[in-house]
């Protein structure tokens, strides 16, 4: 087995968090670095908590790179506290991380490191794309260099969950996905359309939490602001896997299925701004510009998803 | 069994022809009237698909007032003619009508007609709605006395068939739906996501030849063209029953699966311009404006639409 | 001289009724009719205050047909009352009017009388443009019927009243100054930049009203609020005569400096909204579509019109 | 006199182009680096102009440093070939530079000198506004560091010079002046309104060529395309001192006249896509973010235009 190198830009929050576990619990991948941009919470609270994840998870030797305060030119947005709680991880009270930021921006950093060695690395988006848009602008021979992107971001036929149109990650920074969309690197897209599909329960947090673990405990403190909101908005007992779903590329892409389109970002400012939309009859004749998870076996993603938290609970 | 009394505001246009008799063919229906737009083709040329349509079905009893020759504030498109043909009506060369329209505008035909007995006319809107804007613009005590709207248009998770977002019938004129969808009229939705089920293929036609009539002859050379559209730009051998499945509502409500949702139309003028969306996740707290069919048993709708071919072409 | 015959769409509205007595005081128009629209403030009080002026102006036998209470497509404003008062003409008590409007819509009586006589008519229009947008698309016939349109409206180099960019009767409605701009008849506009150099002050008024006469007290009370409100808002001892300076057109166009452009109305429903702008440098190519008064002899006017005023209060 | 420490953030481009030679002949200021970006022309001619310009005015010490080759969002536009000829600078043909640019890219090379001196730099911004957008967002502490901006762009009163409502830099990348003008920064707007009325004859060209000097060739020949174009398009024998404006700020604020104004840009994509319209009747209440040059003793600035260029061709 081929271990693939990533990189994960990110917003920790929740399921932010919950996804590094999981890369650090699947031996396909080796996670390389975290670099951090403002979204669910503020910039030094998401980059506070990648440090204190990682040191969580015995992983402070991966480096953690600082990135931008503030979207491209939307204002930031304030409604992440509400599902991911006022630190960003809920009720999980994590102690002050002991390890340091390194001493680069995160623009630079992840243009430094892509450059370094060409079609490497894959890099995991799961937060507004800011940084990633600022790269590419500053250095554009970045875009062949990178090997591939995974983003977790829009709804193509499911509903937005910010607005009737717009999913919260592409709404919080639309002119950084549509600087990103149509750049020309490779995109593999997860969109709200198969994270829905992949719920994890109480039930399954219980289940997980008979193992006496620092990871479960975290696993369960974490999810309960947002489980709350969730049971309080979508009237559901659970929460959605978003972000921890990108993973499935490579840990489980048999669960996933793809179909390729030319997807586009409304950035009018109206009533459709941050619309991740797919041209999915074809009508524009542009050409496909990224695959797009549209359906996933979810309850087989959650279960992988546990496994893989027992598994990292019983080491740590 | 009660007839329901039906006003069909239309662009003729292939379905629309197709919708006409689907109405003359079914015992639940007393058609009142028609009115015109312009649309799929010319003002000009739809008025006189109306006409020549409802002579072939021994129909012209029934009135037809002529409507607007433009949208509201849209241009006019012309992409109708690739489908529908020069004529609007195919390969169908119908006799020039010996009917005339009556001398009253749709607006104000439509108000008189709906004033003159509240809660007592549904009125079926299969092409552009501008006539109707209007007349509520005009007079808005029509709102009220309407008993309902059955809309053909939009797409809500289906793509667009004009650009990747937006249906054909909202493209046309997205102001006069900006208007209809607020204007407080109970509205049944029949999008893309339902239509593009109920798929008339050549096989159906020539079932339904094997009777020799006139009807049977027009369904089959109106659908030529529209046929050939479907094979060439959507790979497939048939054409969907776009418009005369609203008259689903009345004579097999059965077969359809609503949701109710907040629907809107983006009027922006921008890439997003006339896609009729709405919020499926309840997230703008907006409250329901109409019922959306979202499904329907589209085989078994095809096949009572034949029957009812096959009774109208026995009659003719 | 030959009498200029205009009928006058209007919203009063104080500066709409001082533009009444002004044609009604003018020896070189005859005012045909009055054909009423939601404003400055609702169509049930601007339709009651264009008969209550005729009234007091001895003018009963003017025509007024009453039009659309609501704009094509955006919503309903109210900021009017502020400027214009509660019933639209500031301290003014007029007794409830006598008589009666016509048996018509304000859009069938444009459409009739426009035809009856083409190229015979004028019209001013001082408020939204909703009724002769409707016209237009009702009967496309009017448009080389009309003789030519006068517009109070836009702010070209001049800054918007309600907005930074948009004048109010544009911003009220501006789908249908779209449609009207783009129609094909002549139009002159005249722009917050000449309107805002043509201020009533309070010593004019004094000045009128050493003469008693109910003409003379209305012009005072009826300015009274607008006055007020240039007080506090544009730190100003007046008004300015926005709707009467369409009338300068026929009575004196040596006042005015016009330019030849190309003009046109946002409609994207964003931050620029209701803006009518001009292609000053013609950089578009696009064909000259109206004259704009982009400047004027203010001071000459509002000497004309309490010249008019006097007038008009001996005869009354 | 004490000097002002300037960094000319540039797309040369003709008008650039003199803006650097007046810097250099003007003892008021002290020059101390150029940052590139495309916008006129592409980065590569850009930048390898900037150091052709400084060396035909023997100042190769003043370091250059390349910056973005892209706009952040809209498209890259082309249009600057038909004004600035195709290597940028008319016909004149400037030796391939011996000088090197820095090897920091202009973002970072702008971050580290503002921070480095806060409150000594001011940067004057003479062509889209990529580079400063980008280093705002990445190193938010130069917002308070840099001393002020002095902006060529807009159009206040003015109609666009690309469409009817917006002017080439701004046109060229909406998004980055979006961010640049709401960043807080203290800011000299210097819009068509006032450059447009700075126009150099071709009279002017000759009058300085009476001395043989590269710098007078190097002012004729660069302005000789600038000068047809302004004869075609604009009816007019010379061409607009647009970029070498903005140093009137510095060395002759008295021929400018200026107005306080809160100032905003479109981004909607639409009609009005990069409009930079300031709320003149103060009608949002927003607070002012810059002050505006809405009028300039025109002829006086470009007598002391060409007495500058006189000088520096005795020099050099």
């Amino acid at each position: 087995m081929t271990t693939k190198r990533i990189i994960i830009d990110t917003d920790p929050g929740v399921d932010d968090a919950l996804t590094f576990l999981l890369a650090l619990a699947s031996p396909e991948i080796q996670l390389e670095a975290l670099t951090t941009v403002c979204g669910n919470i503020g910039i030094d609270k998401t980059t506070r908590n990648a440090l204190a994840v990682l040191e969580l998870a015995g992983a402070s030797r991966i480096p953690v790179a600082r990135g931008c305060a503030l979207p491209l030119v939307s204002p930031l947005g304030t409604s992440g506290e509400a599902v991911h709680g006022t630190s960003g991880l809920g009720k999980a009270d994590l102690p002050e991380p002991k390890s340091q930021i390194v001493d680069q921006h995160a623009i630079d950093f992840l243009i430094e490191h892509i450059l370094a060695e060409p079609q490497e690395i894959t890099l995991f988006m799961i937060g507004p794309m800011t940084n990633l848009a600022l790269a590419i602008r500053k250095e554009p021979r970045i875009v062949p260099a990178l090997k591939e992107l995974v983003i977790m971001g829009g709804a193509i036929k499911q509903g937005g969950n910010v607005t009737p149109l717009a999913e919260f990650n592409i709404y919080a920074d639309p002119h950084a996905a549509h600087i990103v969309f149509h750049a020309g690197i490779p995109i593999t897209l997860i969109p709200l359309d198969a994270t829905y599909k992949c719920l994890l329960t109480t039930a399954d947090v219980e289940h997980l939490n008979r193992i006496d673990s620092p990871i479960a405990r975290f696993v369960r403190d974490a999810t309960a602001v947002y489980m709350d909101f969730y049971k309080k908005y979508e009237n559901f007992d659970g929460c959605a896997l978003h972000d921890p779903l990108t993973l499935a590329t490579l840990i489980a892409p048999e669960l996933l299925t793809f179909e390729e389109h030319h997807v586009d970002v409304d950035i009018s400012g109206g009533v459709s701004n941050g619309n991740t939309f797919a041209d999915l009859m074809k009508v524009s004749k542009k050409p496909v510009n990224m695959r797009v998870a549209m359906d996933v076996r979810g309850r087989d993603f959650v279960e992988l998803f546990i496994d893989r938290m027992e598994s990292l609970s019983r080491r740590i």
